[in-house]
């Protein structure tokens, strides 16, 4: 008798984007010609920039050649694209890596969810709230929980508080925690960690033997200088952390899925005879077994991200989105609307306008002035009465929302 | 203090294709001048098709201009390709889908990994042996097996010894099982099922609420008419079984990745509290959670393979690669050594001379001959003695392959 995993069965009916297609899908099919402004997803609109396109096309002629085809490649990605990521991404920050430590993906949401399969399910995992849903509903899926409660908290899971009384910030735990959640610039919030913030949690992982998720998709859009990009230009975090990055946001591959993921040689766990184990060896076996790496043509592209072309063009395209971020900010502060982050992330969190709920806010966003944001409880409790609206959009779209959002609650 | 995956420490030291390939890489560095002819990891040899390379390179353009740009995808995959794989592959063999029963994916190692996500630890798991090595290590690593015994069996996992005597065919397993892998054409034995006896399978499913874990990846090389390219010819399958396929073989895609799974919706499970429930909506749910879909361009280039144009081109290098296995297959049986497969599948399966181990003849091989091939042992105890040859190479590697062997080992 084929049993199902009953974890599923815990979990909300919708996971959040699904949920929010589906309502904005009902409300075009029942307002065809209505202008729909989406800034909920999160999903950048901008093309891929020429040189990223250009070394595209060269992968892809490259496989139209027996002399030059690839089939499958390395599982951990291509050497040289990690080459060029600690050389480009990594080095200038004062991080040493090796090629062995950084592994290259089809995007940091399936390494975000895949690298529960190499701890132990007795691990006790700390979350932010709100949080980037696929933290959570990740371990719910894979057992560490128990139901959800009244409140929208799942039993088991340690979740941190993330509230404008403490600036977004999540606090450390009162009781101990063997996995923590970080992700900075923060989806959805916004906010960003200081160096002494991170300190105080590679600090804490290291005291109490902790490993740290943590998740930097969102690292290229920091613009001030004194904040950190990686978890490791903090001393000791290659003992205690992962970082997550991806292509995703920073050069337009949300549809196009490349991303990578770290893990230090030097971080270890527990074993259950009390040995100390390596987590890049854990990985590397997961990957290898698990997963056929990337599209040769996509890493191709990939590496052309970090050329000085590429990257003068990516970075033109990121100005770009943090201009609209800027926009929607001051745009909706001046008309009243308290908002939070969009200085160093693209995404700006705001208070619903009249202590509306979230989803309110949403439908009458939606339903009266035709725009599309994510509603902030579909982050997690702490996030009901606030809203993100992203910044990946086009410039015309980004002010008429602006001016919408104003007409309709501004003072 | 975080604890790692105990279970990736029952594995066998090296995952078969990497340990290979240290070997291979130990003889090149040592002997840099020596022509090695690879027929050992299954890797096509072959470009793309011209029509996979212009839709592939359409798909680039599209990413480079705002108005045909394209951001996320369906976790599932886009609807215009699920429906010309359910027409040009699936209608002409008499199987009815729905585009919300095929979901698509980077390919069928990470599928046929991924699906144990939406099963419960306690189903009893039956695989072939030999097998391809991602069934066994898979349900190892999510803990469903004790140990390795010294017979090279891990404990809990009912195995199915594939011989000789049985002509290679899997017999039902004397206890009850609750999932069932089946490869048909066989990896590594390049064997097949008849209708007959896939019907035997469905049936034995059906009576026992099992479900079939359907590899079907090398298909598109069954030569003979009378075998079945899917298990959803056989009535009822639609009730208990899951279907994987790839592109990788069939159209040279091992390094662009691309594959899908069929989950039809009449398949259920049963929750813990003796109700049923829909694995196809289980595993859309942990596709939306955990994966983000397929390269935009990469989609477009897998539509490309089932077009008029396409499907010619690629059927052209099938049948090349077919008349590859023809040669070694004949070659070497002529030369005394007792072959296997070949015929409907792009692998031949040949039992080691003189008695060699598997991996003995390995050495041999590469030391000798020059030539990879891959241990039957690897894939299982009942492999030991065996070898598998790949008929993935260019027409002059695997000629003078068969005759550097038939020279060494023929009569």
């Amino acid at each position: 008798m084929a049993r199902i995993n009953d974890n599923y069965l815990k979990l909300q009916a919708g996971y959040l984007f699904p949920e929010i297609s589906r309502r904005v899908s009902e409300f075009t099919s029942a307002n065809p010609d209505v202008d729909v402004i989406r800034l909920g997803i999160g999903d950048v609109t901008r093309p891929l920039v020429p040189a990223v396109v250009k070394a595209f096309h060269e992968g892809v002629d490259e496989m139209a050649r027996g002399e030059t085809f690839h089939g499958y490649g390395p599982e951990q990605g291509y050497d040289w694209l990690s080459q060029i990521i600690i050389d480009k991404a990594y080095k200038p920050l004062g991080v040493e890596l090796k090629p062995s430590e950084v592994f290259i993906s089809d995007g940091s949401k399936c390494d975000s969810a895949n690298i529960l399969d190499i701890f132990d399910l007795s691990n006790k995992v700390a979350i932010g709230d709100p949080v980037y849903p696929v933290y959570n509903d990740t371990n719910v899926m894979v057992g560490r929980s128990g139901k959800m409660n009244e409140q929208g908290y799942y039993e088991g899971i340690i979740y941190m508080p993330c509230t404008e009384e403490n600036g977004f910030t999540p606090q450390f735990p009162s009781e101990k925690v063997d996995l923590i959640y970080l992700c900075f610039p923060n989806n959805p919030t916004g906010t960003v960690a200081t160096r002494e913030q991170l300190k105080g949690w590679v600090d804490y992982a290291l005291e109490n033997d902790a490993v740290i998720l943590f998740d930097a998709a969102y690292e290229a859009f920091i613009t001030e200088d004194h904040i950190p990009h990686s978890i490791y230009q903090i001393e000791g975090a290659e003992k205690c952390a992962i970082e997550f990055r991806s292509f995703s946001k920073t050069a337009g591959f949300t549809g196009v899925r490349c991303g990578l993921t770290v893990v230090p040689e030097a971080l270890t766990g527990t074993t259950a005879d009390g040995e100390r184990a390596s987590f890049n060896q854990l990985w590397n076996r997961r990957q290898c077994t698990k997963f056929n790496g990337v599209s040769y043509p996509v890493q191709k592209a990939a590496a052309a991200v970090y050329s000085e072309e590429g990257w003068a063009q990516v970075k033109g395209v990121i100005d770009y989105y943090m201009e609209n971020a800027r926009i929607i900010r001051e745009g909706l502060t001046a008309a009243g609307i308290q908002c939070y982050g969009g200085v160093n992330a693209p995404y700006i969190w705001l208070k619903s306008p009249q202590g509306m709920s979230s989803w309110d806010f949403f439908d009458k966003l939606l339903h009266e002035c035709s725009v599309v944001g994510t509603p902030g409880s579909g982050f997690g409790p702490s996030g009901e009465g606030y809203f993100r609206l992203s910044a990946f959009g086009e410039r015309n779209n980004v002010e008429t929302a602006v001016r919408r959002i104003r007409e309709k609650w501004g003072k």
